[in-house]
Protein backbone atom coordinates (compact mmCIF):
# COMPACT_ATOMS: atom_id res chain seq x y z
CA UNK A 1 0.00 0.00 0.00
CA UNK A 2 1.09 3.26 -0.87
CA UNK A 3 -0.15 6.85 0.32
CA UNK A 4 0.93 10.30 0.32
CA UNK A 5 0.30 10.35 4.81
CA UNK A 6 3.67 10.88 6.58
CA UNK A 7 4.95 7.31 8.22
CA UNK A 8 4.38 6.72 11.09
CA UNK A 9 7.53 7.44 13.51
CA UNK A 10 9.52 4.33 14.66
CA UNK A 11 11.62 4.42 17.88
CA UNK A 12 13.46 2.00 19.80
CA UNK A 13 10.52 1.51 21.77
CA UNK A 14 8.61 0.54 18.97
CA UNK A 15 10.82 -1.03 16.34
CA UNK A 16 9.55 -4.30 15.89
CA UNK A 17 13.01 -6.67 16.24
CA UNK A 18 10.95 -10.06 15.47
CA UNK A 19 9.91 -11.18 11.79
CA UNK A 20 10.94 -7.41 11.07
CA UNK A 21 9.12 -8.32 7.34
CA UNK A 22 5.84 -8.36 9.02
CA UNK A 23 6.03 -4.91 10.40
CA UNK A 24 5.33 -1.45 8.78
CA UNK A 25 5.50 2.01 9.20
CA UNK A 26 2.51 3.06 6.73
CA UNK A 27 0.37 5.10 8.58
CA UNK A 28 -2.28 4.42 6.25
CA UNK A 29 -2.19 0.77 7.09
CA UNK A 30 -2.57 2.03 10.62
CA UNK A 31 -5.65 4.09 9.99
CA UNK A 32 -7.44 1.16 8.27
CA UNK A 33 -6.25 -1.40 11.06
CA UNK A 34 -8.15 1.06 13.58
CA UNK A 35 -11.22 1.79 11.36
CA UNK A 36 -11.90 -1.70 11.45
CA UNK A 37 -11.67 -2.50 14.82
CA UNK A 38 -13.57 -2.04 17.42
CA UNK A 39 -12.06 -2.88 20.46
CA UNK A 40 -8.69 -1.19 21.92
CA UNK A 41 -6.14 -3.19 24.71
CA UNK A 42 -5.38 -0.27 26.61
CA UNK A 43 -2.06 -1.22 28.87
CA UNK A 44 -0.90 1.36 30.91
CA UNK A 45 1.77 0.66 34.44
CA UNK A 46 -0.54 0.87 37.93
CA UNK A 47 1.91 0.34 41.14
CA UNK A 48 4.58 -0.99 39.03
CA UNK A 49 2.28 -3.30 37.40
CA UNK A 50 0.84 -3.76 34.13
CA UNK A 51 -2.86 -3.50 33.43
CA UNK A 52 -4.75 -4.37 29.98
CA UNK A 53 -8.09 -3.14 29.81
CA UNK A 54 -10.43 -3.88 26.56
CA UNK A 55 -11.69 -0.65 25.96
CA UNK A 56 -13.74 1.54 22.57
CA UNK A 57 -12.15 4.01 20.29
CA UNK A 58 -12.55 6.29 17.61
CA UNK A 59 -9.98 7.75 15.78
CA UNK A 60 -10.19 11.53 14.72
CA UNK A 61 -7.73 12.50 11.99
CA UNK A 62 -4.08 11.60 13.31
CA UNK A 63 -5.47 11.33 17.19
CA UNK A 64 -6.91 8.23 18.99
CA UNK A 65 -10.05 9.56 21.01
CA UNK A 66 -10.46 7.32 23.98
CA UNK A 67 -13.23 7.37 26.93
CA UNK A 68 -13.60 6.76 30.64
CA UNK A 69 -15.95 7.62 33.91
CA UNK A 70 -13.78 10.79 34.98
CA UNK A 71 -13.68 8.92 38.36
CA UNK A 72 -12.18 5.93 36.75
CA UNK A 73 -8.40 4.64 37.65
CA UNK A 74 -7.83 4.29 33.67
CA UNK A 75 -9.28 8.22 33.65
CA UNK A 76 -6.85 9.51 36.59
CA UNK A 77 -3.78 7.55 35.32
CA UNK A 78 -3.94 8.52 31.60
CA UNK A 79 -5.09 12.35 32.41
CA UNK A 80 -1.99 12.49 34.65
CA UNK A 81 0.61 12.23 31.97
CA UNK A 82 1.33 7.93 32.75
CA UNK A 83 2.62 6.86 29.31
CA UNK A 84 0.24 3.84 27.46
CA UNK A 85 0.02 1.71 25.08
CA UNK A 86 -3.04 1.08 22.79
CA UNK A 87 -3.10 -2.33 20.58
CA UNK A 88 -5.84 -3.22 18.14
CA UNK A 89 -5.51 -6.75 16.84
CA UNK A 90 -7.62 -7.50 13.76
CA UNK A 91 -7.89 -12.05 13.42
CA UNK A 92 -7.60 -12.73 9.66
CA UNK A 93 -7.27 -16.59 9.89
CA UNK A 94 -5.93 -19.26 11.51
CA UNK A 95 -2.80 -20.85 9.89
CA UNK A 96 -2.53 -24.75 9.53
CA UNK A 97 0.86 -26.10 8.67
CA UNK A 98 2.11 -29.60 8.47
CA UNK A 99 4.32 -29.26 11.18
CA UNK A 100 3.28 -27.83 14.87
CA UNK A 101 5.82 -25.55 15.00
CA UNK A 102 4.76 -23.50 11.91
CA UNK A 103 0.89 -22.93 12.72
CA UNK A 104 0.48 -19.47 12.93
CA UNK A 105 -2.21 -16.65 12.50
CA UNK A 106 -2.81 -13.79 10.12
CA UNK A 107 -3.48 -10.95 11.92
CA UNK A 108 -3.11 -6.79 11.25
CA UNK A 109 -2.56 -5.06 14.98
CA UNK A 110 -1.31 -1.40 15.69
CA UNK A 111 0.24 -0.48 18.69
CA UNK A 112 0.54 3.33 19.97
CA UNK A 113 2.94 4.37 21.98
CA UNK A 114 2.54 8.09 24.24
CA UNK A 115 0.92 9.93 26.47
CA UNK A 116 -2.96 11.10 26.37
CA UNK A 117 -4.08 14.41 27.05
CA UNK A 118 -7.80 15.27 28.24
CA UNK A 119 -9.91 17.22 26.08
CA UNK A 120 -11.26 20.36 27.87
CA UNK A 121 -13.80 22.48 26.78
CA UNK A 122 -17.92 21.49 25.81
CA UNK A 123 -17.67 21.79 22.07
CA UNK A 124 -14.40 19.75 21.48
CA UNK A 125 -15.55 16.93 23.96
CA UNK A 126 -19.10 17.00 22.01
CA UNK A 127 -16.72 16.30 19.19
CA UNK A 128 -15.14 13.80 20.33
CA UNK A 129 -17.83 11.55 21.65
CA UNK A 130 -19.87 11.98 18.63
CA UNK A 131 -16.62 10.12 16.46
CA UNK A 132 -16.78 7.43 19.46
CA UNK A 133 -20.38 7.02 18.68
CA UNK A 134 -20.00 7.24 15.10
CA UNK A 135 -16.92 4.74 15.22
CA UNK A 136 -19.11 1.75 16.63
CA UNK A 137 -22.07 2.59 14.17
CA UNK A 138 -21.52 5.15 11.15
CA UNK A 139 -23.99 8.24 11.59
CA UNK A 140 -25.50 7.45 14.86
CA UNK A 141 -24.29 10.65 16.49
CA UNK A 142 -26.63 12.50 14.77
CA UNK A 143 -29.40 9.94 15.12
CA UNK A 144 -29.57 9.54 19.60
CA UNK A 145 -29.90 12.09 21.63
CA UNK A 146 -26.60 14.09 22.57
CA UNK A 147 -25.19 14.33 25.71
CA UNK A 148 -26.14 16.58 28.47
CA UNK A 149 -23.80 18.52 30.76
CA UNK A 150 -23.97 16.33 33.36
CA UNK A 151 -23.61 13.38 30.84
CA UNK A 152 -20.23 15.20 29.78
CA UNK A 153 -19.21 16.12 33.27
CA UNK A 154 -18.91 12.42 34.30
CA UNK A 155 -17.04 11.42 31.09
CA UNK A 156 -13.34 11.97 30.25
CA UNK A 157 -12.35 12.20 26.33
CA UNK A 158 -8.72 11.75 25.65
CA UNK A 159 -6.72 11.82 22.86
CA UNK A 160 -3.82 10.29 21.67
CA UNK A 161 -1.10 10.92 18.80
CA UNK A 162 -1.12 7.94 16.41
CA UNK A 163 2.30 8.96 15.95
CA UNK A 164 5.46 6.75 17.83
CA UNK A 165 3.70 3.33 16.87
CA UNK A 166 4.10 0.00 15.12
CA UNK A 167 2.34 -1.85 12.35
CA UNK A 168 2.43 -5.58 12.38
CA UNK A 169 0.56 -8.24 9.99
CA UNK A 170 1.31 -11.72 8.90
CA UNK A 171 -0.56 -12.47 5.62
CA UNK A 172 -0.34 -15.56 2.83
CA UNK A 173 -0.43 -19.44 3.74
CA UNK A 174 1.54 -21.91 6.12
CA UNK A 175 5.41 -21.67 5.36
CA UNK A 176 6.13 -25.29 5.77
CA UNK A 177 10.07 -26.46 5.90
CA UNK A 178 11.37 -28.48 2.53
CA UNK A 179 11.41 -31.63 4.26
CA UNK A 180 8.17 -31.22 5.51
CA UNK A 181 6.29 -30.76 2.54
CA UNK A 182 5.92 -34.24 1.21
CA UNK A 183 3.70 -35.54 4.63
CA UNK A 184 0.05 -36.53 3.60
CA UNK A 185 -0.81 -33.78 6.70
CA UNK A 186 -3.66 -30.83 6.02
CA UNK A 187 -2.54 -27.31 5.87
CA UNK A 188 -4.10 -24.20 4.56
CA UNK A 189 -5.87 -21.19 6.02
CA UNK A 190 -9.14 -20.68 7.54
CA UNK A 191 -10.76 -17.28 7.22
CA UNK A 192 -12.13 -15.51 10.19
CA UNK A 193 -13.97 -13.23 10.49
CA UNK A 194 -16.51 -10.93 12.68
CA UNK A 195 -19.95 -10.39 11.50
CA UNK A 196 -22.39 -8.27 12.84
CA UNK A 197 -25.87 -10.07 13.25
CA UNK A 198 -29.29 -9.45 12.80
CA UNK A 199 -30.29 -6.22 14.97
CA UNK A 200 -32.22 -7.21 18.00
CA UNK A 201 -34.83 -3.60 18.98
CA UNK A 202 -35.48 -3.41 22.40
CA UNK A 203 -38.56 -4.52 24.35
CA UNK A 204 -39.61 -0.87 24.83
CA UNK A 205 -38.89 0.55 21.43
CA UNK A 206 -41.04 3.21 20.52
CA UNK A 207 -43.22 1.80 17.08
CA UNK A 208 -42.44 3.66 14.08
CA UNK A 209 -38.64 4.29 15.33
CA UNK A 210 -36.26 3.97 12.08
CA UNK A 211 -34.01 1.76 11.73
CA UNK A 212 -29.90 3.32 11.97
CA UNK A 213 -28.84 4.49 8.65
CA UNK A 214 -26.11 2.18 8.88
CA UNK A 215 -27.59 -1.04 9.86
CA UNK A 216 -30.08 -0.96 7.12
CA UNK A 217 -26.74 -0.84 4.68
CA UNK A 218 -25.54 -3.70 6.04
CA UNK A 219 -27.64 -5.38 5.07
CA UNK A 220 -30.18 -6.39 7.87
CA UNK A 221 -33.98 -5.82 7.12
CA UNK A 222 -35.19 -6.42 11.29
CA UNK A 223 -36.24 -4.17 13.83
CA UNK A 224 -38.15 -1.29 12.38
CA UNK B 1 -23.61 -20.06 36.49
CA UNK B 2 -22.52 -22.14 39.47
CA UNK B 3 -19.86 -24.09 39.61
CA UNK B 4 -17.68 -26.20 41.99
CA UNK B 5 -14.48 -24.85 41.29
CA UNK B 6 -12.59 -22.29 43.83
CA UNK B 7 -13.38 -19.07 42.59
CA UNK B 8 -10.29 -16.72 41.71
CA UNK B 9 -8.10 -14.72 43.82
CA UNK B 10 -9.29 -11.11 43.82
CA UNK B 11 -6.92 -8.03 45.62
CA UNK B 12 -6.61 -4.62 45.26
CA UNK B 13 -5.22 -5.06 41.70
CA UNK B 14 -8.15 -6.95 40.26
CA UNK B 15 -10.84 -5.80 42.47
CA UNK B 16 -13.08 -4.38 39.55
CA UNK B 17 -13.86 -0.82 40.94
CA UNK B 18 -16.06 0.60 37.78
CA UNK B 19 -19.41 -0.90 37.72
CA UNK B 20 -18.43 -4.10 39.95
CA UNK B 21 -21.84 -5.69 39.10
CA UNK B 22 -20.74 -6.26 35.87
CA UNK B 23 -17.73 -7.77 37.90
CA UNK B 24 -17.75 -11.51 38.83
CA UNK B 25 -15.03 -14.16 40.32
CA UNK B 26 -16.45 -17.38 38.81
CA UNK B 27 -13.49 -19.24 38.12
CA UNK B 28 -15.68 -21.42 35.60
CA UNK B 29 -16.74 -18.60 33.79
CA UNK B 30 -13.00 -17.26 33.15
CA UNK B 31 -12.31 -20.46 31.66
CA UNK B 32 -15.17 -20.40 29.26
CA UNK B 33 -14.14 -17.30 28.03
CA UNK B 34 -10.20 -18.09 27.78
CA UNK B 35 -11.48 -21.43 26.16
CA UNK B 36 -13.85 -19.07 23.05
CA UNK B 37 -10.91 -16.59 22.87
CA UNK B 38 -8.16 -16.71 20.39
CA UNK B 39 -6.02 -14.05 21.22
CA UNK B 40 -4.19 -12.53 24.06
CA UNK B 41 -3.06 -8.91 24.60
CA UNK B 42 -0.18 -9.58 27.20
CA UNK B 43 0.63 -6.14 28.68
CA UNK B 44 4.31 -5.78 30.59
CA UNK B 45 6.26 -2.93 31.54
CA UNK B 46 9.77 -2.51 29.35
CA UNK B 47 11.73 0.39 30.67
CA UNK B 48 8.83 1.97 32.47
CA UNK B 49 6.65 2.26 29.53
CA UNK B 50 3.53 -0.52 29.02
CA UNK B 51 3.92 -2.69 26.08
CA UNK B 52 0.47 -4.83 24.93
CA UNK B 53 1.27 -7.29 22.50
CA UNK B 54 -1.24 -9.66 20.80
CA UNK B 55 -0.75 -13.26 21.47
CA UNK B 56 -1.85 -17.12 20.87
CA UNK B 57 -2.42 -18.97 23.90
CA UNK B 58 -3.71 -21.70 25.31
CA UNK B 59 -5.49 -23.29 28.89
CA UNK B 60 -4.04 -25.77 30.80
CA UNK B 61 -6.00 -26.90 33.81
CA UNK B 62 -5.74 -23.77 36.16
CA UNK B 63 -2.74 -22.28 34.42
CA UNK B 64 -2.89 -20.12 30.87
CA UNK B 65 0.12 -21.11 28.72
CA UNK B 66 2.03 -18.72 26.33
CA UNK B 67 4.70 -19.07 23.97
CA UNK B 68 7.17 -16.77 22.28
CA UNK B 69 10.46 -17.10 20.44
CA UNK B 70 12.97 -17.88 23.12
CA UNK B 71 15.00 -14.63 22.12
CA UNK B 72 12.59 -12.07 22.26
CA UNK B 73 11.95 -8.92 24.56
CA UNK B 74 8.47 -10.71 25.64
CA UNK B 75 10.48 -14.46 26.16
CA UNK B 76 13.07 -12.51 28.21
CA UNK B 77 11.15 -10.30 29.85
CA UNK B 78 8.11 -12.47 31.26
CA UNK B 79 10.89 -15.40 32.44
CA UNK B 80 12.57 -12.58 33.93
CA UNK B 81 9.65 -12.72 36.66
CA UNK B 82 8.43 -9.39 35.50
CA UNK B 83 4.96 -8.69 36.39
CA UNK B 84 2.11 -9.63 33.27
CA UNK B 85 -1.45 -8.89 32.35
CA UNK B 86 -2.69 -10.78 30.52
CA UNK B 87 -6.43 -9.94 28.92
CA UNK B 88 -8.69 -11.63 26.41
CA UNK B 89 -12.01 -9.95 25.37
CA UNK B 90 -14.92 -11.57 23.29
CA UNK B 91 -17.12 -9.14 21.86
CA UNK B 92 -20.80 -10.16 21.89
CA UNK B 93 -22.96 -7.28 20.50
CA UNK B 94 -23.40 -3.62 19.81
CA UNK B 95 -25.49 -1.81 22.56
CA UNK B 96 -27.25 1.14 21.00
CA UNK B 97 -29.34 3.13 23.48
CA UNK B 98 -31.42 6.33 22.53
CA UNK B 99 -29.02 8.71 23.84
CA UNK B 100 -25.14 8.65 22.37
CA UNK B 101 -24.25 8.54 26.84
CA UNK B 102 -25.80 5.16 27.07
CA UNK B 103 -24.50 3.25 23.73
CA UNK B 104 -22.19 0.14 25.23
CA UNK B 105 -21.02 -3.13 24.17
CA UNK B 106 -21.69 -6.46 25.34
CA UNK B 107 -18.57 -8.59 26.11
CA UNK B 108 -16.78 -10.95 28.32
CA UNK B 109 -13.46 -10.42 29.55
CA UNK B 110 -10.76 -11.98 31.89
CA UNK B 111 -7.63 -9.81 33.33
CA UNK B 112 -4.60 -12.07 34.32
CA UNK B 113 -2.42 -11.09 36.47
CA UNK B 114 0.89 -12.48 37.62
CA UNK B 115 4.47 -13.49 36.92
CA UNK B 116 5.21 -16.24 34.24
CA UNK B 117 7.60 -19.23 34.24
CA UNK B 118 9.01 -20.80 31.55
CA UNK B 119 8.80 -24.47 30.91
CA UNK B 120 11.82 -26.15 31.39
CA UNK B 121 11.96 -30.17 30.62
CA UNK B 122 11.19 -31.37 26.96
CA UNK B 123 8.38 -33.60 28.04
CA UNK B 124 6.45 -30.90 29.67
CA UNK B 125 7.41 -28.25 26.53
CA UNK B 126 6.37 -31.21 24.00
CA UNK B 127 2.81 -31.45 26.03
CA UNK B 128 2.03 -27.52 26.46
CA UNK B 129 3.00 -27.01 22.46
CA UNK B 130 0.35 -29.62 21.78
CA UNK B 131 -2.24 -27.50 24.38
CA UNK B 132 -1.32 -24.57 22.20
CA UNK B 133 -1.84 -25.75 19.13
CA UNK B 134 -4.98 -27.76 20.35
CA UNK B 135 -6.51 -24.74 21.74
CA UNK B 136 -6.23 -23.05 17.60
CA UNK B 137 -7.59 -26.52 15.99
CA UNK B 138 -8.84 -28.86 18.35
CA UNK B 139 -6.77 -32.42 17.73
CA UNK B 140 -4.25 -30.86 15.89
CA UNK B 141 -1.69 -32.03 17.62
CA UNK B 142 -2.27 -35.35 16.77
CA UNK B 143 -2.32 -34.58 12.94
CA UNK B 144 1.02 -32.30 12.62
CA UNK B 145 4.64 -32.95 12.75
CA UNK B 146 5.44 -32.73 16.37
CA UNK B 147 8.75 -30.49 17.41
CA UNK B 148 11.65 -31.71 17.02
CA UNK B 149 14.71 -30.40 19.48
CA UNK B 150 15.77 -27.51 17.07
CA UNK B 151 12.21 -26.14 17.22
CA UNK B 152 12.09 -26.96 20.70
CA UNK B 153 15.20 -25.07 21.57
CA UNK B 154 14.14 -21.81 19.91
CA UNK B 155 10.85 -21.71 21.36
CA UNK B 156 9.89 -20.84 25.37
CA UNK B 157 6.63 -21.74 26.95
CA UNK B 158 5.78 -19.85 29.74
CA UNK B 159 2.93 -20.54 32.39
CA UNK B 160 0.71 -18.15 33.93
CA UNK B 161 -1.49 -19.06 37.10
CA UNK B 162 -5.18 -18.26 36.50
CA UNK B 163 -5.36 -17.22 39.91
CA UNK B 164 -5.22 -13.63 40.45
CA UNK B 165 -7.74 -12.68 38.07
CA UNK B 166 -10.83 -10.71 37.12
CA UNK B 167 -13.88 -11.58 34.94
CA UNK B 168 -15.91 -8.81 33.21
CA UNK B 169 -19.06 -9.15 31.51
CA UNK B 170 -21.77 -7.06 29.70
CA UNK B 171 -25.38 -8.28 28.42
CA UNK B 172 -28.67 -7.11 27.49
CA UNK B 173 -30.15 -4.29 26.05
CA UNK B 174 -29.78 -1.09 26.83
CA UNK B 175 -30.13 1.20 30.10
CA UNK B 176 -32.40 4.50 28.92
CA UNK B 177 -32.77 7.65 31.15
CA UNK B 178 -36.78 7.33 31.90
CA UNK B 179 -36.82 10.53 30.19
CA UNK B 180 -35.46 9.15 27.21
CA UNK B 181 -38.01 6.39 26.46
CA UNK B 182 -40.70 8.71 24.44
CA UNK B 183 -38.01 9.25 21.72
CA UNK B 184 -38.48 7.86 18.50
CA UNK B 185 -34.81 6.88 18.68
CA UNK B 186 -33.95 3.04 17.48
CA UNK B 187 -32.13 0.76 20.61
CA UNK B 188 -31.40 -2.38 21.10
CA UNK B 189 -28.55 -4.79 19.94
CA UNK B 190 -26.69 -6.00 17.10
CA UNK B 191 -24.90 -9.15 17.75
CA UNK B 192 -21.25 -9.91 17.16
CA UNK B 193 -19.46 -12.89 16.39
CA UNK B 194 -16.33 -14.39 14.89
CA UNK B 195 -16.89 -16.79 12.29
CA UNK B 196 -14.21 -19.33 10.61
CA UNK B 197 -14.73 -19.87 6.87
CA UNK B 198 -14.47 -22.37 4.34
CA UNK B 199 -10.73 -23.67 4.59
CA UNK B 200 -8.64 -22.34 1.84
CA UNK B 201 -5.81 -25.53 1.34
CA UNK B 202 -2.30 -24.05 0.73
CA UNK B 203 -1.42 -24.71 -3.10
CA UNK B 204 1.12 -27.44 -2.54
CA UNK B 205 -1.17 -29.22 -0.54
CA UNK B 206 -0.53 -33.19 -0.62
CA UNK B 207 -3.51 -34.73 -2.45
CA UNK B 208 -5.18 -37.28 -0.21
CA UNK B 209 -4.19 -35.52 2.95
CA UNK B 210 -7.31 -35.59 4.98
CA UNK B 211 -9.41 -32.65 6.64
CA UNK B 212 -8.39 -31.64 9.86
CA UNK B 213 -11.01 -33.62 11.87
CA UNK B 214 -12.07 -29.76 13.70
CA UNK B 215 -12.68 -28.47 10.43
CA UNK B 216 -15.05 -31.19 9.27
CA UNK B 217 -16.83 -30.79 12.10
CA UNK B 218 -17.13 -27.24 11.91
CA UNK B 219 -19.59 -27.87 8.93
CA UNK B 220 -17.19 -26.98 6.55
CA UNK B 221 -16.46 -29.46 3.16
CA UNK B 222 -13.50 -28.05 1.42
CA UNK B 223 -9.88 -28.38 1.19
CA UNK B 224 -9.27 -32.25 0.66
Amino acid sequence: MTTDLPPLTTTDRTTVRRAPARATDDRAEAYAILDEGRVAHVGFVSDGSPVVIPLAYGRDGDRLLLHAARASRLARTLAGGAPVCVTVTLLDAMVLARSTFHHSMNYRSVAILGTATAIEGEEEQRRALDVLVDHLVPGRAAEARPPNRAELRQTMVLTLPIEEASVKRRTGGPIDDPEDLGLAVWCGVVPLRAIAGRPEPAGDLLPGSPLPVALAAWGTDAGR
